[in-house]
């Protein structure tokens, strides 16, 4: 280290950003509980390096490959950071062709060369929470269980009633578009279209079928009476009375997987959240089968929707769209997400052999939108003023002293007695002064939310007993002035606080719908 | 996504790994452990992307420059990848001269285009540990704080008595080599020197002095009669009365620190765990106070120590360096951590300054070489045969069904006792097939490591009631056959005996002083 000029631009990479404090603290308290959902379905945790040759990478994201970050050829090998967790998980299951069922889980950052968007909160380096399961099994069950998990971790989030699955079929999808007479070439353009229609009129999106992509008017229209469909198992329903979609062989391997699907979202109590949504498409080719799009308030799709919850996120959305501008302020801060979802995914059951076909096994996962999660969780709970879940730490203790003329701060007499809370795992920190005023000792644990503070006095220490005084208690309160209790009990009673305060916080949290900070563990 | 060639090289880039399974978990538990340590110290989490302006790491790490990976030029910004979390830390403190004061942790990877040896645990990508403290304080106490941090994060891994922390003060050092008559241009140099006498004998070290460096012979010798001493507050008493230390201000000073050091590290609880040993010195330049390394069983330096414990690491040392040939192997993982060592670091007080000088703020910090740390616990746990420590999912309960002729399987039965078992926070699965064979579902949970079956047989199920099997008890267990339970009350009766078994666990591990997997939290 020699010295240096000091005229450095001191800023992190364009779309880039730190994490401090309460942000922090909460996006942490965010993976905690969605991975918390992963393993309690027999989630294991799969962690690939951020780069990966560049030849894995390869055609594999179509146009958006020139998104790619490439590092510099320093002699060796040619690689790239990775773009997103799927394509890792792929070229892993093509390595280990022997693992033939999996169920892995992934919370790590992916990079794209994309402007930035900093403010609508779309980042070059941003973190997906993914679950997939890999192997063969009988229809629609490990399909069903990753719908269910979604289900688990926004309710654990606090959103319940707050959010909407939409979800669709591909072999449906394709049976209409065969059904209603378009060509086979035009079959993904088509269905391009169609997955514009939760951000432009049908009017617009026929006129890019039948203008930009060539398709005859009439079929447009005959498209047009499927896809505007939403509902459930009256959906369902209504389509397998559809005699010409029922001769249609795609049509009705998706019809029958629908219903198995819902059967089973039935046995996992979780049919209710659930839009059969015929306009979804979600815009990656490798989609093989169901395909879902979780959204929710401020993030969801100005137009479409018909279900009461529906229209209520419909509206909401509209709102903020009003706000916005042009449609392109929806785009989610993850291509991959779809515009304005907070998870989406769905089966792909051709990828992995792409890279080794002797490997190949299906596929069908989710991927959770994180930073949106994020930000949507974080603006309820200033609208909530809960200061608790909004804390930049967890200390539970503040451990202070105060005495007369002469007092000698008594230092490690305030370490012994963290070590001793430490030692019972309680989260507790002290003034690293040798003489601290008691003011400034009050003031660092009020700047620091911190719940208790554990007081010594010298006369009070001399008989061994020592103070617990809750932080904030109103005048009047009486226990304002703190209890005193024995030293040698002092960490089981402030445990035995710290439990009785989270409690109350974790019932209020509930009755607010705020963020679960107590999800059940095991 | 179109038809893609397949003929990849399907690989990790070099020096880098996937990790999965047990491996992938039992990393996981060790972060969890030491993340739960740093909360419990008021830590919180700073996170930072993992590349940074190429201009913010330039002029930092002296000749390793040469291993930083630098992103492709696409245009725009030039940037590379992180090479440690300290650069980082100061960089951040710079951009914000606000803070005054932080207790910051951050567990990530880094990257170094090093030479791999990846059977000996050097990799390009790995992870580190770091807890640091920012502020001006009085002196020692947040180093003291940061050493019962190190005790803590150990002994809650199970490695109690298993590890030694060696600890000396880089202005004593200084005033050493000052008394000794080292000219103040070769201070740096012979403490590099100094720094090897963990890998090789005193002669060797004095010949590097003498012959390399130029020193004079005479003040060698004397520079030995130091850096050979080893100790803990008989040694410091030692120093105290050596009238030609004390004449010189920069060693004074450091005996006072270290004198305080050790009262603190007394009121602590922890001063038995460390050794004042003189001779060690820390490659990097930019530590200005007290400096420390730790050592362990199979990681110990093979030469210095007096000690007890030490001696005994360094027979262990001596013993797998026998095998390992030159010194080059007991090279760690991490550069920065030092040869042999699991955890690292000590008081920069000049860091934040490069960046900005007005903006200096003192830091002092620790950082754990996880990769090392995990291969030690995972040899033990191994020699332990700890299966519970080294299972590659944490499930509590598969549900499973059988049933007699024309049993259908009962998977909606399965799911929905599967539903009841998540919602209540209990891990659980169940096989993905609509008929799976009772012989398979027992397998299935046999290969987990599921501890615990849940069976629906038609005729109990129609009673309400459902069966709960411990897995892997012996003929003649009087539940061997399992116990029937009111399907109403299933949850709770496997949270009953998902605690009891894992308090058993806990037990038997504190027993083996092995991993402690349920380290006290709040």
């Amino acid at each position: 280290m020699g010295k240096e000029k000091n005229n450095f631009n001191l800023k992190t990479p364009k779309g880039t950003k730190d994490w401090s404090g309460s942000d922090a603290l909460l996006r942490d308290r965010i993976f905690t509980t969605i991975a918390d959902v992963f393993k309690r379905h027999g989630g294991t945790a799969l962690d690939t390096p951020v780069f990966e040759l560049r030849e894995i990478l390869a055609g594999k994201y179509g146009e958006d490959s020139k998104l790619i970050y490439d590092l510099q050829d320093q002699g060796g090998e040619i690689c790239s950071l990775r773009y997103d967790l799927t394509v890792p998980f792929a070229r892993w299951l093509a390595m280990n062709p022997d693992v033939r069922s999996m169920k892995r889980y992934h919370i790590a950052k992916v990079y794209r060369r994309d402007q930035p968007a900093v403010s609508k909160g779309r980042m070059r380096e941003f973190y997906q929470c993914d679950f997939d399961v890999a192997g063969t099994f009988d229809p629609m069950v490990p399909d069903a269980e990753v719908l269910k998990i979604v289900t688990e971790v926004f309710e654990e989030l606090g959103w319940q009633g707050r959010y909407s699955i939409k979800i669709n079929h591909r072999k449906i999808l394709d049976g209409v578009f065969e059904v209603c007479g378009v060509p086979a070439e035009k079959i993904r353009p088509i269905s391009s279209a169609v997955d514009k229609l939760d951000k432009m009129p049908w009017a617009d999106v026929r006129k890019e079928m039948v203008e930009e992509k060539g398709l005859d008017g009439a079929v447009a229209d005959k498209i047009e009476t499927y896809v505007v469909k939403k509902g459930t198992r009256d959906l369902l329903e209504t389509l397998l009375k559809d005699e010409s979609l029922l001769a249609n062989a795609s049509a009705k391997a998706g019809l029958e997987d629908m219903g198995l699907l819902m059967d089973y979202l039935e046995a996992f109590g979780v049919l209710d959240r659930i839009s059969f949504d015929m306009s979804l498409a979600r815009g990656l080719d490798y989609y093989t089968g169901v395909i879902y799009e979780v959204v929710t308030e401020g993030s969801a799709p100005a137009v479409s929707s018909s279900a009461p919850e529906a229209e209520k996120l419909q509206k909401s959305a509209k709102k903020s769209k009003s706000k916005g501008g042009n449609a392109d302020d929806d785009r989610s801060d993850d291509p991959t997400l779809g515009v304005g979802s907070v998870a989406a995914g769905g089966r792909y059951d051709n990828l992995v052999g792409m890279f080794l076909p002797k490997a190949q096994i299906p596929c069908v996962g989710v991927s959770f939108g994180v930073d949106r999660i994020f930000s949507i969780t974080k603006a309820r709970l200033e609208r909530e003023n809960n200061a608790e879940a909004l804390r930049s730490s967890e200390v539970d203790a503040f451990v202070m002293a105060f005495g007369g003329k002469g007092f000698n701060g008594m230092l490690t007499e305030r370490m012994s007695v963290c070590q001793a809370l430490w030692n019972a795992g309680v989260k507790a920190e002290f003034s690293y002064k040798v003489k601290p005023k008691l003011p400034q000792q009050f003031k660092a644990a009020e700047q620091g939310g911190v719940p208790f503070a554990v007081i010594l006095g010298e006369d009070e220490l001399a008989n061994g007993k020592v103070r617990i005084k809750e932080m904030g208690l109103e005048e009047g309160h009486p226990e304002k002035e703190g209890v005193l209790v024995d030293l040698a009990n002092l960490p089981a009673e402030v445990k035995t606080r710290v439990a009785r305060k989270q409690d109350q916080a974790s019932a209020v949290t509930q009755q607010l719908e705020g963020l679960n900070v107590n999800a059940p563990t095991n």
